[in-house]
């Protein structure tokens, strides 16, 4: 079987190569407008109308009208563009499969939270102000200002693939892991919510971790009320979507000291604007949304396509299919 | 059974009242020569000759002339005063014991690692610059500079408390994991080799975990002949004592590059002096002795000593015990 494989995801030549090697005995048609970020949407290009797969950020409403389209996968973990009725019932009509890469990000995204998480507990950040300011040595205050991971409890907004991954990381660490999502069927190690339970458990939350993609339903999610019910000196993390938090209520809960640290790798604009109040809230750690980093990740999406690929041929199961 | 308990410990009043509390039934003795650092030790005490349990920093010579007491805890992990010979064999031939509390510290010195492996792998002390200086938002070069722990190896160098409990939270990474001790009985998940496979160990080390104690043996462990036998572009960390390393050789294989990251949280001089080059030599990053503190670290020390003092009188094993 000899497929068309149209791409616009841009990768370095070394890795354009293993892409390459893997698809041979198919046809490969890269777009012009190839891109080299992966939060950038791809545009519609007339050379994937003859695909039978997209690879990349492939134009949502041109997979759609294609008839020849019988599989996409995306290039990133988010797929908002793509989260619509429409589009997955249109897939759906017509057999085609969708898939993103998940499991590419997952162990990034998971050991990004745990850091942080960790740097709160051990102080690191404070201690590396003193370093490049004050060298202070702060003995006492930050021995003593230390915490224990072990024992706490942390509640998970949002349990897919990078929740999984976070709640294995944090197993020998004994803390009292809660979820919630709309899927209620119960996971190892973890107690799944539901909506109705959120304000108890957020009152109970040592760790706020906001997972959430970004879509219709999570817009906002975290707003004045869900931060009013947050335990007094919970500490948030956000590595979901910056559009799922109101923005000033999470300031406000800083300034308040209701929220007493937050981590941030995620925001409504990016790159977050050098007048941003962000850079200088009062315990409010930034990250440039490198959660998902790694530096192998062109490597690791082309292998993630490449078994999917097999798969697909194999009429096996695929690994992060959506649809 | 009522015994004299001496103790030197200074904690705050709650935590006082918590081992009253606890020693209801026997004699307790404060020392007016209390101190409340972990790392300053005591002076000789005349109400320690009519102990039967001293509790806190006891001057070691004066715990060998005692023919009374019969139990000495230290309120550290570290007993380097304690670990000679004359001091073992006096309180062994005696049938004294001597412990310390070692599982006190073992939990956050193990976490302390965990933060700075994992600060490492997603960049968050370089991000934590540029937020406290550019605002520059890096976002391709902190992604790509990423790396995960995952599959990494990573060499201890000893192997008591700290590190089984770092081996149990790196679990879950599927790290390789050696250590180099004396005792060379096997572990869980840790290959234990021995000083003569130290150097090829070096060699194929991503991590170098320093988290050897202050004694004769192992002063200026890692020296230039063995940070030279480091992969070029390994990461060294430090929770031991400052004493353990050979600190120009360790500045020397961070300015060229051998060690191309080294967290230190211990140094032979502290606190360190301002105008130590361990502030600004690159790569750097630098806590004040944070490693084992915790917020609750009085209140443990005394359930500690509480359980031990249980076990003491009723024979049962002692937790941490070394004599």
């Amino acid at each position: 079987m000899s497929l068309t494989i149209w791409s616009n995801a841009k990768f370095t030549d070394p890795v354009t190569e293993m892409l390459i090697a893997g698809t041979r005995g198919h046809t490969l048609v890269f777009s012009g407008h190839a891109s080299a970020s992966v939060l950038v949407p791809g545009q519609a290009d007339p050379a994937l109308a003859s695909a039978d797969i997209a690879f990349g950020q492939p134009d949502p409403a041109q997979c759609l009208a294609s008839g020849k389209l019988r599989w996409a996968e995306v290039t990133t973990a988010g797929y908002t563009r793509y989260d619509t009725p429409a589009f997955r019932e249109g897939f759906r009509a017509r057999g085609s499969a969708f898939s993103n890469v998940s499991q590419v990000f997952a162990d990034p995204c998971a050991q990004h939270l745990l850091a942080q998480m960790l740097a709160f507990g051990r102080r690191l950040l404070p201690s590396y102000q003193d370093q490049l300011t004050t060298r202070g040595w702060e003995y006492t205050r930050r021995r003593y200002d230390s915490r224990l991971l072990t024992g706490q409890t942390v509640l998970l907004l949002g349990f897919g693939a990078i929740g999984r991954r976070l709640a294995d990381l944090l197993a020998p660490f004994g803390m009292k892991i809660s979820a919630v999502r709309r899927q209620t069927r119960s996971e190892q190690n973890v107690r799944i919510i539901s909506e109705e339970s959120v304000s108890s458990a957020l009152a109970e939350a040592d760790h706020v971790v906001n997972i959430l993609p970004d879509n219709d339903s999570t817009r906002q999610y975290v707003n004045a009320r869900r931060l009013s019910c947050c335990k007094p000196g919970a500490r948030f993390y956000n590595v979901g979507r910056g559009t799922t938090v109101d923005e000033p209520a999470l300031l406000e809960a800083l300034r308040s000291g209701r929220i007493a640290e937050a981590y941030l790798d995620v925001f409504e604009t990016e790159p977050l604007p050098a007048d941003s109040p962000f850079w200088t809230a009062p315990n409010c750690y930034l990250t440039p949304h490198s959660g998902g980093g790694r530096h192998d990740q062109d490597e690791a999406i082309v292998a993630h396509f490449l078994g999917n690929l097999d798969a697909f041929i194999h009429g096996k199961p695929m690994v992060d299919r959506i649809v």
